[in-house]
């Protein structure tokens, strides 16, 4: 049942023909499972019908996006909160920005938690089954505990547990780039792939990585922090303590900064510098051509130690990506690598900047993919 | 049978009553499966007894380890062979410096049959299942190609297959840091761990990883490359055509260089080193000292990136690790790592100089304990 849930929610509505030809399962034992996850309320079969390999009409089982999640995506400068659907619609979707000095953690759980109501407000239609959120920063699998979120000013915040009382529903929460790999493996750039290297650029830089074909968390969930590699030990000085760190480099402030811009703009300021640059710009090509460079100098060490076959460029630096690729590559064919250039596929996130909101998303589907019965079973003792 | 099997060849002699709690299998099963790897000639039975649970006696099933495999650690400075029992026992070994300019593959090829040979006269009563080989570079894992050796002087050598060619076995290739992580994590300082760095210190500096409780390879088997990762930009230049490369700062040749000794001496004069710096020796004690810095600098990026729950280091850095730990310690101490430092474990190799020979052997021994059936019924075709 897991199997065939996960199918649809990743394929959208899919025949019985193909999933038994996929499962290997029998025709009946495929009609059994998909009554089962009609009768919980997570599919509708019938509606339309396609026709199998045979020649006969094969039932559709499609996914019922009444069944929920909120996803919340937590940026240092924006917050976003989307309701999203079983099968990965976009269901409702609120976004503010995120003023600086308004990161302490009890005011960002109530600013977040009259979003969540003003999305779910009106949709009565929609089982939520829990909410999934995305952060900036090293989040304990254990518990969810913001272990370190330097560009929150966060420090051991228990966010998680202060959300889900806050609440009173269940909250998974993952950071930023680890829940982008997520989306992009799920429904963008990186499907199919097993080795993937993800990185996730805003102010900071995170990384997320699956190796496998699994997601690397490390020890406790914290793996992937790349931000804070050295990339040039003449500085400048970073707020971690360190000096030279990647993300003091490619980071969205730094475009916005050298070119002259204030720094807080998002994605569509560092838009802007691209664009500036495209029309000739010279203060803004300069910025665009140093941030190539240095984004080539972090790449090259990573695909020397994942030898990942995709790397996938979310945030700003799918943007940085787009326009300055030919000096990226550059970069990288400059030294030998030992995992050679030419056998890594590095590519823009498909998802945009919702990488991170979509795979916020997963996170909290995650559980009633893995066990449907017992997930909708613990619904309905709660809501009784 | 394969889980038996792998039981026994990591644990030693075991008793049934073990295996049955273990394997959660009932007794006659454990007996039947017992029995088939006695006929298979693989364990040995009943030559002792233990006492389970249960106050009865119960047979030990024993690794015969006249099952064998042929290990080669192929360093820069020397070549080590060794005949390794199922179980882990070292039954021959032979060892010899190896030249600089003797690094012709041929060459190397010949020289390694002539040893393997010189192993093998005389233990006719081994059964030899296959040769597992451990090569400082880049190894791809389809076909065994040496994609790039660097401190050999190698590109795309063909090793693996010439090797085969010349002694008519099976032969596996793998890159020394890799196999070396495995006999670590199998029977050595990373044992019971999921999440494992390990660092193999020789001329230069390789990483193997475990995530999730896997080897992690990468898209071709090159994954691990940790040696050029970028740890001061202020140089020196890297044969590899990069600057400032971690190896160039705690490779086995700067510290006898930097010391004023000759390169290439191997462990043994790195440990000269060590223990002229304990005598007082300034110049040495100021190379360590600078070692164990810039060992520091690159352990930091790679905790942040993998939150490792272990950090095993291998060859010559097990000596700087063992000398030096404060100082490496403090390094690590001086920034705030988003995984934090007091949640890993950094210790020194347990096998000493031997975890790439050891895992060279894993490497050979994998083929038999997946399917040992298969296995013995291919060997015993080849042999009629």
């Amino acid at each position: 049942m897991s199997r065939l849930l996960s199918r649809v929610h990743v394929s959208g509505p899919t025949s019985r023909a193909s999933l038994t030809r996929e499962t290997g399962l029998n025709r009946s034992t495929i009609g059994d499972l998909a009554n089962e996850l009609t009768q919980l309320g997570l599919v509708i079969e019938g509606e339309s019908v396609a026709v199998g390999r045979s020649g006969r009409p094969s039932h559709l089982v499609v996914p019922r996006s009444d069944n929920a999640v909120v996803a919340v995506d937590l940026g240092v400068d924006r917050i976003a909160v989307a309701l999203v659907g079983l099968g990965g619609e976009v269901l409702e979707r609120r976004e503010r920005p995120h003023a600086r000095g308004e990161h302490d953690v009890e005011h960002v759980v109530e600013s977040l938690a009259q979003m969540v109501d003003d999305v779910l407000s009106g949709r009565d239609d929609v089982r939520c089954l829990g909410l999934g959120a995305s952060v900036p920063g090293a989040v304990r699998e254990r518990d969810g505990l913001v272990r370190f979120a330097p560009n929150l000013g966060w420090v051991d915040e228990p966010f998680t547990e202060l959300l889900r009382k806050r609440l009173d529903m269940p909250v998974a929460t993952g950071n930023d780039a680890n829940v982008g790999a997520l989306a992009e493996h799920v429904r963008g750039a990186a499907v199919g792939f097993n080795e993937v290297a993800y990185l996730s650029g805003s102010v900071g830089i995170g990384g997320g990585f699956l190796v496998n074909g699994q997601p690397m968390g490390g020890a406790n969930g914290y793996a992937g922090e790349i931000g804070h590699l050295l990339v040039d030990s003449n500085g400048p000085a970073c707020r971690c303590g360190n000096i030279g760190c990647w993300e003091m480099k490619i980071g969205e402030n730094q475009i916005l900064t050298q070119s002259g811009r204030l720094p807080g703009g998002g994605p569509r300021a560092v838009a802007e510098v691209v664009a500036a640059a495209q029309a000739g710009e010279k203060r803004a090509t300069k910025v665009l051509a140093n941030v190539a460079e240095w984004l080539g100098v972090g790449l090259r060490g990573l695909i020397n130690v994942f030898n990942p076959e995709v790397v996938v460029l979310g945030g700003h630096l799918a943007q940085v990506w787009e326009a300055e690729q030919d000096h990226v590559n550059e970069v990288l064919d400059r030294t030998r690598l030992i995992s050679p250039h030419g056998e890594v596929v590095i590519r823009s996130a498909a998802l945009g900047t919702d990488s991170s909101l979509l795979g916020a998303a997963e996170l909290a589907f995650a559980p009633l993919l893995t066990d449907p019965q017992a997930l909708v079973a613990s619904y309905a003792a709660v809501r009784r």
